[in-house]
């Protein structure tokens, strides 16, 4: 790592899992800290703002995580309003906490369980932030509704189709069910996260205003090929798969080979000891 | 249609829609009946058995359709789980009324909403039968977990992403949730239904039964490209597209030749004064 | 095997592969000749009529293996024509050998390298049937350009992506090179080959010519999990995986799981000492 | 246009078509002058270097349109290899003239045409850049088979599928070749060129060299909604669709509908007198 100047980390199955921190990860925080290298966390995660993303590892004694090194795809959908629906309604799918993304948008927000779909001239555009929040039975097919009313833009926030909630138990992301009402509509949804490139870029430009450094000072460590290592590579900075997530210390070898997904280093953990 | 011995119809946007019958479709059962013309009726609805699904139209007035005249994509399942699936539990979502088409297969079935997730060695098979009859946000979760932790044959019996429920509004079929569920998972699912060629030779080999005819003496009238139409054509039948449903007059022709799914013949219904 | 009264063979990767036959293979016929058990060889190849791909086999000393035994891809092709296009021209790419297929539909036949891109108006079909036989950086646009004039069916007569030349490299079917015409033109091919149930309802209906049995005494054996475990599984029929072809023994029991395509059983080849 | 101080232009559909520069379009070119807007010509085009990119357009008259104003996705690739890969050859698909973009990246060069595929163990990387310059029949599998020897980062440089050669015919895209490839090979390629952000942030960089500029101040003028328009409102820049190119103006409303992509703008084409 001494090499590199900025470290982007995975959040899920990098610097965390199921049961709480990666044991030990303190030490490569401070590692980083006394090679004076930045960081920045960057998460598909929009269920949350940045400050309450970051308010975990502070409750978990990693206080140097101040939201600031946050970088999640909620805040790309964001910029996105903020740049491209001037006016009207947002409808949303997620918890209030996650209409924080929604709510510097100058847009009145209104939740997927509150819109009457008969009464929908003045929704002008449509975000997928979280899976909670929303009755699915009943308001998933609201979205199908309304967006045969209605050809406005939708805005997916996370594009994760899965997270863990045990450690042998997962959730389906918002990003899933996002595909299926992209799937039954047949429009073309606006996705932010990784391992799109305007998830890097944002991060990116973000980083240039603590220190200015080229893409080869930065290392991606990530546990899931198609997201952090594809996306990584593709933005042209160099990678590193952990074997603490996603990606199983049995089939990683077989799984960058059949997948063609190359990253830099492999490694067993991002534990710095 | 004089010149065919058999014709296969879809029912919805074809025989009846959201409102009821089509009006005036009396009058083609009844020159199918003068003119010797058997037919049959080919629908992906695995929600309720062909008993149920004939009592419709003989309530309506249509007496003629008995249950013996309905193919249904559940009819494949059962029948998948008779020839592969010999010992164990079937888990299913859908109604108490879908899981008919399990009862004859001589095995122990289990709704989705009464299977706990930590005790599933005995579940040998699922099946996607009805997006009724269970709750969304708690169960399609747990086929994700079954799967993770059983790998076992995952039969979807309705193919349709979505079925009209009004004049303006459609509801999401089982066919989008398996998709949903096979994409998180990366399992292939075992799939019946149009445009599917098992579902053509089922009804196929059904019609033999009452008398010998070649795949040219048979007509399917659909209102769908992608299903009846798609589905009709490469089974080596001719086919007939009627513009009373999922395909509207005005964008027919530009739909067509958008697709290169090309029927036979174009009326505006099926229906025969 | 004893347990069954036919057995369906994949062809490629179970008989034979780059070198010749599998060794000890004819002791698998000796012992279905003793037993009284049927076969038939199923294969996604179009490249040569049923008289030609049987002669391999009987050249190679496996004398029982006669053309009614063989059940290509490319006998669904012509049956399509038969069935679906009454008159006018069929362009197709492949070799002469592979236009074997169409002299029975009682259709002119054009290969693509003799049609003129502007004399189009009597093309009333187009047919895929080998790799070879044509130049694709000239003929292979001549498909998309014809496509754009002509809205009509489009058959696929081999599904297969990629064939294997020797120990080591393989080479592009014509699967491969219709998909890419299909992605460009946005139309939807009519496609033959495993695992389309309707090659499965080929091969069964002409076995049961030769005597009358049930889909539970039928086996089929391949070495592919997409193809010939998928396509026999959900025709339900037995199926077993053999590793003497594409799939591998070592990461087999891992493709299952992934996949979630699970044969009835997993041996090392299809040879019976 | 005024109300911007960039404006991204697509090439093909826009500036010009297969008879040359759209008429009139010089009138557009003086207007920006006259009110100062800069401009930026935004092309999925690998097949020439930027310098015999703008000659065109010199060549025709409009003489100000120099090599600094072309982004081609060809220029994507090239800093792709410059941050990833270090040292050893890249093998690529394209004329002597595509190459131009490798030539900086300090690598070997090697012409597929020219590879041994017995001999790979030196070759490093792969870059899709024109579909002119080698023999697709005898090539092609040459890159499926490289791929199975190395598993080796893949580059696509110029992600459409088709290009128009004439007022009514197709050539077949090196995007196109590239998406076969992938699709044998099962491996996940590094693709450049819009709707993809990489491509808007590589020319917004490239603009905020000349003057500082806001992402509301630009605009993206295309033809194709898949590429210009979607890209163009997912980066957060103004859409302007005209109907010279891709979309015609009798279905461009139906298509806009169709697939949820939707302009800021619609106009007849790019020309203002």
């Amino acid at each position: 790592m001494k090499d590199y100047k900025v470290v982007f980390f995975d959040a899920y199955g990098v610097l965390k899992n199921s049961s709480g921190l990666i044991p030990g990860i303190e030490g490569t925080f401070n590692y980083l800290k006394e090679h004076n290298i930045d960081y920045y966390i960057l998460t598909n995660d929009a269920s949350r703002g940045p400050k309450s993303l970051a308010q975990y590892y502070i409750d978990e004694g990693l206080t140097s995580v101040t939201h600031d090194k946050i970088i999640s795809s909620g805040m790309l959908a964001t910029e996105y309003l903020r740049l491209k629906v001037k006016h009207g309604t947002v409808a949303y799918l997620g918890t209030g906490e996650s209409a924080h993304y929604l709510q510097d948008s100058g847009l009145q927000t209104l939740p997927i369980s509150n819109m009457d779909v008969n009464d929908v001239k003045h929704v002008n555009a449509l975000v997928f932030l979280d899976d909670e929040g929303f009755d699915w039975h009943h308001d998933i097919p609201k979205m199908v509704n309304l967006l045969m009313k209605r050809n406005i833009p939708s805005i997916v926030a996370n594009t994760d189709k899965s997270y863990p909630v045990s450690d042998k138990e997962v959730g389906i992301a918002i990003g899933s069910i996002a595909n299926m009402v992209e799937d039954i509509t047949g429009r073309n949804f606006i996705k932010f996260g990784k391992p799109d490139a305007q998830m890097f870029i944002f991060a990116y430009e973000h980083c240039q205003k603590a220190k200015e450094v080229g893409r080869e000072s930065i290392l991606m460590v990530g546990d899931t090929l198609f997201t952090d290592i594809m996306g990584g590579n593709k933005f042209g900075i160099d990678t590193a798969l952990v074997l603490t997530g996603n990606t199983l210390p049995e089939n990683a070898s077989d799984r960058i080979k059949q997948f063609g997904i190359i990253p830099d280093y492999v490694c067993d953990s991002a534990v710095i000891d």
